[in-house]
């Protein structure tokens, strides 16, 4: 840590692909957050690491120095395994929402720091934000009495979290160095780890909607994001998932939790009820609250049914300054005033959802940001009414968007009509869960 | 030019090996000169290039978006064909002191902008500021009217001369991206283009003393140069020359004014007398004083032997400031109060010499830099007695080294005691020039 490297040796070193040891990316780390390097040498260095590779070891050397970087939340007053979940972000994606209250109502500490919505997918701290009155800002002192009061905290990011990989995003954002697994898997991780976790459960999307394309390059994010685990003792358990449509039906930050207050109360749509009990399953299951996966999801499915994750959620909502008569009603809540349906123009079935549009679109309409300053209409959205597979009449709805902004209807109008494909055959049905991927290896999941 | 590109997205492009426009690589280094993109994106840019490499029409591009970046200078005025010599640099190297008075005095015009030493090679700049008075800096009105009266001007790079080219290096300097050839070449063709020139001679330097080591590098440099050239309809040929060894037997910068006089007046060591020959005559032809390169290097010959050269030499040195009896007494120079001696503690043939390590204890001694701000002692340096395939006995006298700083004597003794190898058999003589290339290709080179 304390050693002076020469930075351009450094780079010039990667350059030649010849591996870092692990004080030589420490050094790096450290140096670049404390102004010692430059950005400019730094970005060559990320452009070289991205080109010719990180192996395992410089991977975890990330990790490490950028966890360390900041401080790290120490939970070891709280009994039990405290277990977390990651998702890699999707559309529609409102299984944190879901799974949170389920886990800790189950008795397992849910230490929970989540981000903002990243180009066309949603951030949980969006959505929490859209039910009036609800806090994520929090200090380190009142963390610990959130979780230890209710076994679950919602929070924010701090400043004091992993600021190395802050400072690193930003750069990496700006000199197209985002998409590499190595970067991805350890700025995931550093952040992770800093929670305070014992175990972490991870959903690793692929398809139209993710961030990863196919299920290979998500398989191979999962196997890295699993490994850094290991090498830091920690439990890590990873499903490879399908983002190939939304998930559920609907897609913005107060429709999205509006859905997941159906799942809680056993309601909510078939696919995201399957995933939030799976991942919850997992989540309990490691927390040492089930002794196999498969009665972790009965005992979650349990916890929606006997109305305690319900109850939970409200106590949550309540404790960091929510409405609860929102969750209590959800109509309380207000839609924005311009509604516009989409209507389809053949009869057939939905064969496929350009779902990057469809969160794309969702952008336009209020429910995400193009620029880190603009403000996020919490109420527009959109709400499926058809999904992959369906059958659709001419002149049938396909879909309700909800936007307080009238003029951009008619682009985001003609970007959603071309992203759904209709046609005469019934598409065959795509599994949800294509894979399972822990410490004993990556293998088809079936259950 | 004014088309505005996203930078992040051409970094991107380069980086997913596709090639860029040069409509984009020019908006990449006029935005960066005029500070609208920034040194980390420009730096990711670098070293995508390096790694991915850029290829002729992007290197063409570059070459030309740098030379646009400045002033060219117009010496339209002046008639005949404008030729100037390029070398790579190597230790010792006073070819350019000794061909441009000879070149000009047979008519050609040769407007000469030099640099300064880099790293282990000296620069034509350093050496002409040894001889007292001598002046470097002038404006342009100052350059062509020397030119114009001498058929010769001899001056240092000025802020108008390709100032996109002096960015980008600085930044490739402190990105351990400045070892690729393409830019190499770039950097080299766009400060030349930019001088008013209508045909270039090149010497390409390989072997220890040289940055490229290998004759096969050497030729793909050479190749990309003759290759640029072409591209501005500038006559190119380049000679890929050995440097395992020093040319001539002084190095450091009065130590090589001396020598170049000695060339001058027919009186010069072997080596050097024949690159000086070979790289003037190519000019002269170039310059169409000569139907072909081997009456070109006859006339340089002449021109050396009927005084014409020297007394040139004189004209110009005068002209631009420099105490001539210096030239003409070369001994009135005093050279440095601490001198010592070399010896060979064994009977035998000089084998090899590391040729860099010689270059940087020439450094060291104080006839270069290692920081930009160091000053240089005109006078430091080594007096070769000694070179490849010359038998030696034990005792007898390797070299003498002059310095005004006794306290590196120790030191630069033991890098220079180990960069000369003593063997017993005598070892093969290596050719001086390999290689000739220009808009007909490379071939091997024999005269």
């Amino acid at each position: 840590m304390s050693t002076n490297y020469n930075i351009v040796s450094l780079i010039r070193k990667k350059r030649n692909k010849i591996h870092l040891t692990s004080d030589e990316i420490s050094f790096i780390v450290s140096a670049y957050l404390a102004g010692d390097i430059e950005d400019y040498q730094v970005s060559a260095f990320l452009m070289a690491s991205f080109l010719n590779g990180l192996n395992t070891e410089e991977s975890s050397a990330l990790t490490n120095s950028m966890l360390h970087s900041g401080q790290i939340v120490d939970l070891s007053h709280i009994p039990g395994k405290k277990v977390d979940k990651h998702s890699t972000g999707g559309v529609g994606d409102k299984l944190s929402l879901v799974l949170a209250p389920i886990v800790a109502s189950a008795g397992v500490p849910v230490p929970m720091i989540s981000g903002r919505g990243l180009g066309h997918t949603g951030g949980t701290l969006d959505k929490l934000g859209s039910i009036p009155g609800f806090s994520t800002d929090m200090d380190l002192p009142r963390y610990k009495e959130i979780i230890q009061k209710h076994l679950l905290v919602l929070a924010g990011q701090t400043a004091e979290i992993a600021p190395a990989d802050k400072k690193l995003y930003a750069l990496r954002d700006v000199t197209a160095t985002v998409e590499y697994i190595p970067f991805i898997a350890s700025s995931i991780m550093s952040k992770k780890l800093a929670e305070g976790i014992d175990a972490l459960v991870l959903d690793v999307k692929y398809g139209s909607g993710a961030f990863m394309k196919t299920s290979e390059q998500a398989i191979e994010l999962a196997e890295t994001l699993v490994g850094i685990g290991e090498q830091f003792d920690k439990k890590t358990i990873a499903f490879i998932t399908n983002m190939n449509q939304p998930t559920g039906y609907k897609i913005g930050n107060w429709l999205e939790v509006e859905e997941s207050i159906d799942c809680l109360k056993g309601k909510g749509p078939e696919d995201t009820a399957y995933l939030s009990h799976l991942l919850a399953g997992a989540m309990i299951y490691l927390g040492g609250k089930a002794d196999s996966l498969e009665n972790g999801i009965a005992l979650s499915k349990r916890q929606t049914q006997n109305g305690e994750a319900f109850s939970k959620w409200k106590d949550i909502v309540a404790e960091q300054g929510g409405d609860v008569s929102f969750i209590e009603d959800p109509n309380k809540f207000v839609l924005p005033s311009f509604v516009f349906e989409l209507k389809s123009s053949k009869t057939g079935f939905v064969q496929k959802i350009d779902t990057y549009s469809v969160g794309m679109a969702a952008v336009e309409l209020g429910a995400g940001r193009k620029l880190i300053t603009d403000v996020i209409d919490p109420g527009a959205g959109i709400v499926l009414e058809k999904k992959i597979g369906d059958k659709i009449e001419e002149g049938e709805t396909i879909l309700k968007a909800y936007t307080n902004k009238p003029t951009v209807i008619d682009e985001v109008t003609e970007q959603l009509f071309s992203a759904f494909s209709i046609g005469d055959e019934k598409p065959e049905a795509q599994p949800l869960v294509t894979h399972i991927c822990d410490s004993n290896g990556t293998r088809a999941f079936e259950l």
